[in-house]
């Protein structure tokens, strides 16, 4: 337990609004102790239920755009006319502890991310048929029928990005899909580069 | 069902004697139907309880050595004074098929496979200390004191070659192990180089 603290790989879920990535991210974190999620900046309003601090920190325009301008975001993008940002500073002190952080962004934010973290994982996440997706999105009474439109305008543009992510999951069954992200995330702690370091004391014994 | 099939991916599958390379292949191929295992080509004596295509297709010299010079083999090696070797026209034609295929080779076949096949997938299985290894190599009653000195020399020579893998599982605990094993090829799938053109069709009718 002494020595350098091995450190953590970033994993970037996008899905389109409706594919059921929230749910999927909250039943991972509860499977995992390792894994943790960044809690966003934004400037939208705050819907019934949210809490600041815990789904997003809810900011003003003014200070979001300052922030942009102080380079504390890893990615930002606006969507809808709202920001939406990932501090950077949480993010590398996070992965630096040995974590492994989850970004729940889109596919604007995950593009900015690979740039400047090319090794980060991206996984994309498929609602099963365009009818499920339309219904899950119809089904949540707080939006209005405009939000709902821009929000399918929306997920059609989300998913002609999907091929520019790593992997590919398709929320069909929830604990299928659930098994799925979590396979990424153990094959990814085996891969080599990670299992090198961990293992150097184990193979130098056995050589 | 119509359309090309999708071709299988190869997984080549290392460890020193007496890692439980074998048995963790054979409950792989329980769990996975889409999984098979390549049966080499040998020199070697036929061990007891061993049968000709099932654990090995056994051969002489001089066939063998016919069929390295016909350019038969995928890779080939010597261990031990026995040649072993994987016959490329069933991996191929395996692979075309749509099925995933294990070849448990040494380091050295494994570097040759690499070469031919750049898009192979490496595990390296390593045993949870020397001290086990030792008590699992001495076990083999069946063979004597010179056989073993011989394998766990080869054992270290193996395992100083794991680093050039893609993905190390420790066999501490066989059921995890397994679970290990099991992640890595179904992250493979949901890898977009697999499921990319799996899904062209699911992403067309969301865009």
């Amino acid at each position: 337990m002494t020595g350098s603290v091995e450190k953590g790989t970033l994993y970037v879920i996008s899905a389109p609004s409706g594919a059921g990535k929230t749910s999927l991210v909250a039943a991972m974190l509860e499977q995992d102790p390792v894994l943790c999620v960044s809690v966003s900046h934004t400037t939208r309003a705050m819907r019934p239920g949210e809490q600041d601090g815990v789904n997003y920190h809810f900011t003003d325009r003014p200070t979001f755009e300052s922030m942009i301008e102080a380079g504390d975001f890893l990615e930002h993008a606006q969507v809808f006319g709202n920001y939406y940002g990932t501090s950077q500073s949480w993010v590398e002190k996070t992965l630096a502890e040995g974590r492994d952080v989850i970004l729940e962004i889109d596919w604007q934010g995950a593009e900015q991310v690979r740039h400047l973290i090319p090794d980060c994982v991206s996984i994309f996440i498929l609602p099963p048929s365009p009818e499920a997706l339309h219904e899950r999105l119809t089904k949540r009474a707080q939006d209005d029928h405009e939000v709902i439109q821009r929000r399918l305008e929306e997920a059609a543009d989300e998913c002609r990005n999907a091929l520019a992510f790593d992997y590919l999951v398709v929320n069909d069954d929830f604990d299928r899909a659930l098994g799925d992200l979590l396979s990424v995330v153990c094959a990814q702690r085996l891969h080599i580069s990670r299992q090198g370091p961990r293992q150097a004391d184990l193979l130098s014994r056995l050589t």
